[in-house]
């Protein structure tokens, strides 16, 4: 930690804060510079208790922390890329997986369409919504357990692995015996009592950015799940929210080399949300692949203009067959399989 | 719903759009203008389904509503104020309420002298975290049910009615029955389990806006809460996540009149979450009285350096009383008491 | 400067960025901690040129500066508050002022008429644009000179000092003649040409805060006016960009104890672009007032619906004259005339 | 324009805003649906005065535009892609295009190995600042019109054609005396008066996004300089401020799609500024060649740390010929040369 007092601090003022620090276990450091008084505080940032409280005394100016608050998640904690498996699919290792599918599953016909279709396509994961969290009461909620029974009828007859959100913390060991990767969206990215249950399924986790999360912070919900004993997290970008009307969130692609240089966590990118546009999936696809992406999770639909959720950013199985088709030359030039 | 069909649609396409809003249960009604052609889909955007989904139709430039999609919460349904009562407190009638308190209950000790001193400032409730929401795994998570039963003590020998937050749906019924007021925090704004737990308890619910929030967001979690039998909501804001640094969030004050002009639900001000600086609390909470607020909520502490959570943003007692002090004609020239 | 180093650097490494700090005229001062040396750098930062070309080494992880970058316009500079004159109208002091006026001046009888409405409910500084930046090429960009002198004649007739909008460098003597204070609008905030020729008129300059400025980089914007030798500067508050659709902006009132704290300039409150509605003008004003705002600057138009831009914004003189009768008890209970 | 009414308005109510939508120009249509009483106002709202105004009527809800606002620059005035030649480079065309070289020209000795060495590598334009526009007034401003001289010898040494950033209406004839594009940095993107100067001087416009413009918005100032009869428009994407602190700017490569969509105009990707981490600059810029963009500009310096300016985000010309290489296979995977 790094203390920067205010200009023009008494002694005995100055002295206060060093006694503080040394209360809270860390050994002052004083560098007296030309405008201000700067303490370095050392000891292990992540074991003792924070200086930031020292913000509030009337001499101190800032308090900076030096160290970073992640540890299980970070690669300095693991050096090499983790590879994490689902069913018989790795996902962080050479070959580029898809996850494709439904935003929310309707009904036996519409999920085993489109699961074939997006099997036919290239897509190794299914996807599809039982719970859905909607900003309104009014609205479509998920077909529920229903749901979970037709994805894994869905798993049986294809094969794929099946990835699906988890709402509650009541539902998790229910949601669990179904799928083979747990979703936490974007509006629970900080509900960490539903982190602690989903990691501690055992399943792996796939963990939505938050809306308005810093990188930082969404490192730090992984911590959640690694802390709690599960090393199987996934962290997948899906856009944040800016002031930029045109798309309903930013996609922010750049989240992925920093994940990579800062976690050993595959990234997934789901365009669908970033987008909110089907005509914009493809490109954001693309962008994904080239910028390193481990796999993408994409939404289909045999009839989006039909769907009950978030029809406006679904693609059609045909416009789907033709974005696999287009990422082919990009995936190769990345060096993937 | 207003659908705005691209320039240059064939008949047989712009035939296609009509045939979908009346399948789904609207009437069309065609204006053809100089460069658009815009179809009226007249039914209750409530009762129907949305016909966003018609996005992702080519033929489609836009789909605007034309309602608004709260209904229990807004000023249509219930033109007079409401007041929320909480023990012998009403919120949202003519006297100005504050809730003050420690971020999180430490001791006994510590819980007692705060409770003691804020009363003594003039505060009517008292607040205190039992259960903290941490970024990091690895800070401070309260002291859970021992905090709890801390808080019923307080109230016992203050008089003071308690507010705490609610963290997980499993803990609704532990928290109602020590709390007269459950808070829910700004990471769990669309937690809507949480969100229905917390309302089936009956008991009043402070909802504290999510760090990107729209109006429109915070005003459907609302509908949540009123949904679910219960009238007794209050709105929170607590500063929204925006470009600026210099404080932890940005206080956006101008949610008082938007939520008082849309909705009868009465309007809290937590500006400690705002600031994120002691010394910024006292001007944004004159801006709230100012503005209209029906109550503020202050975190105070007797030792804010030596606080186990966000010591920086809390206040002692005598810059609490302080703050009372300055206040007061406020209060009086805005018409309360 | 505080600069962290990675992990498990090597002493070359190290070394060499010894050698760099001090061949940039600091002196170094090493600190080494649980998980990372920290190297502080000793000097003035505002004379030496910034080490933050440290970050692209590969051994640094960050580099931190110390002191705050703006030196005339900072408190430390000046603890007093300033003043700001404008024909014979106090900014800054124990007088609260009211600049009021339509936002596009469009002819003699819709200025004189508005200004003598202001006048008459209080106002005491009459604003009117001239020059209009509008985001579209298409739409009605001011009167120009003839606007001006429309200006002019209204300060000759009511008595009243003119605040209108600079837009151009090469228009800087001509606007200064006529008017009396010179208006940066938004778009401008950081135009540097533009706040130096608007600086050497001599005329007192209003810098209203860029839609994404952050206060350091505004308080560094006005630093451009004063180290021109105009020591004249007026911040404004006008609202800044966010995810929030409800208004045009979000005003960001806390930004007024900020700037006060940090600075000795006065500050004024412009809630007529915050609002985008002329029905929340009213509340924005009042907590303006409340926080600490030495004026406001309001957009009045006898017809806003009629007006040649920005219509939905404006109030009609009727309801500024309400306002004002009811800021009246909130400027008395601020201590205020 | 869609207007919508309040609910519950009379009669005459509703007739005043018919007379005034009449008095505009439009045919007004009338709409009532089960909530809400809707006006379509038929007639070009791209010649006709703005119907927004009426949203400061009480009877009005609000006021929704069905025409995008931008004429010139979009795809429906021009529907095949514009193509902008630069001394001999085309931008916009088959061939991907790379524009290089230091931040700011420092001297003739770095512009002329920085120059070389980007050229060897590919590169087909040179960039480098002699103007600066520095947050600070202190920090160091860029060479003026001797920096504007040293490109000049660049130029004729090495053919390639140059683009450096214009600041000052008054200098817009010296500039485009030297360079063979005019760059209009982020913080002028709304500096209208230097879009109209730029444009004027028939010299390609590269017009950088500002720091939170919407897409809109930035059409509308490129639409200054296509209606100031120059159609040699580039945008260049370079950054949006958001709350993410991890890097400077959130590139938002999305953007590249939507203009390809909305625009005729060639798209230009800064990765610079959006990474401010040389070492992220890489993955964005493989991101921008996927995504359609049609050229790059990349900030290269023989000894980054060194730089005057912005040394942080530069790359050196060892990491840049890598970078070149590392972008031939997507350069080709997406079908371009």
């Amino acid at each position: 930690m790094i203390i920067v007092l205010k200009p023009k601090i008494s002694r005995p003022q100055e002295n206060a804060v060093l006694k503080e620090i040394k209360r809270l276990g860390y050994i002052p450091h004083i560098m007296r510079g030309v405008a201000r008084t700067v303490i370095g505080a050392i000891g292990d940032e992540r074991t003792h208790q924070s200086l930031e409280t020292l913000t509030a005394w009337p001499q101190v100016e800032t308090v900076m922390p030096v160290q970073k608050r992640y540890k299980l998640v970070s690669r300095e904690a693991h050096p090499s890329n983790s590879v994490v498996h689902a069913g018989n699919v790795a996902i962080g290792g050479k070959k580029f997986q898809v996850m494709a599918g439904p935003c929310s599953v309707e009904s036996e016909k519409q999920l085993m369409s489109t699961a074939l279709a997006v099997q036919a396509a290239g897509a190794t994961i299914l996807r599809g919504g039982a719970f859905k969290p909607r900003t309104s009461p009014y609205e479509f909620q998920g077909l529920g357990e229903k749901g979970l029974k037709l994805l894994a009828k869905a798993r049986r007859e294809t094969g794929m692995p099946v990835i699906t959100e988890l709402l509650s913390e009541d539902h998790a060991e229910m949601v669990a015996e179904y799928a083979d990767i747990l979703q936490i969206g974007t509006r629970n990215a900080q509900n960490f009592q539903l982190l602690i249950a989903a990691a501690k399924t055992g399943k792996p986790v796939l963990l939505k950015r938050g809306m308005s999360m810093r990188i930082e912070e969404w490192m730090l919900a992984g911590e959640y799940v690694l802390s709690n004993e599960n090393p199987n997290l996934l962290f997948c970008e899906r856009g944040i929210r800016t002031f930029e009307t045109y798309t309903r969130n930013t996609l922010d692609l750049s989240a992925i080399p920093i994940i990579k240089l800062e976690s050993h966590c595959p990234v997934v990118v789901d365009p669908s949300q970033g987008a909110g546009r089907a005509e914009l999936v493809s490109a954001m696809c693309k962008g994904a692949v080239a910028m390193g992406a481990d796999a993408l999770l994409v939404e289909v639909h045999p009839h989006p203009a039909d769907a009950w959720s978030d029809g406006a950013q679904q693609v059609t199985p045909a416009a789907f067959a033709r974005l696999m088709t287009e990422l082919k030359p990009l995936i190769t030039a990345v060096g993937r399989t």
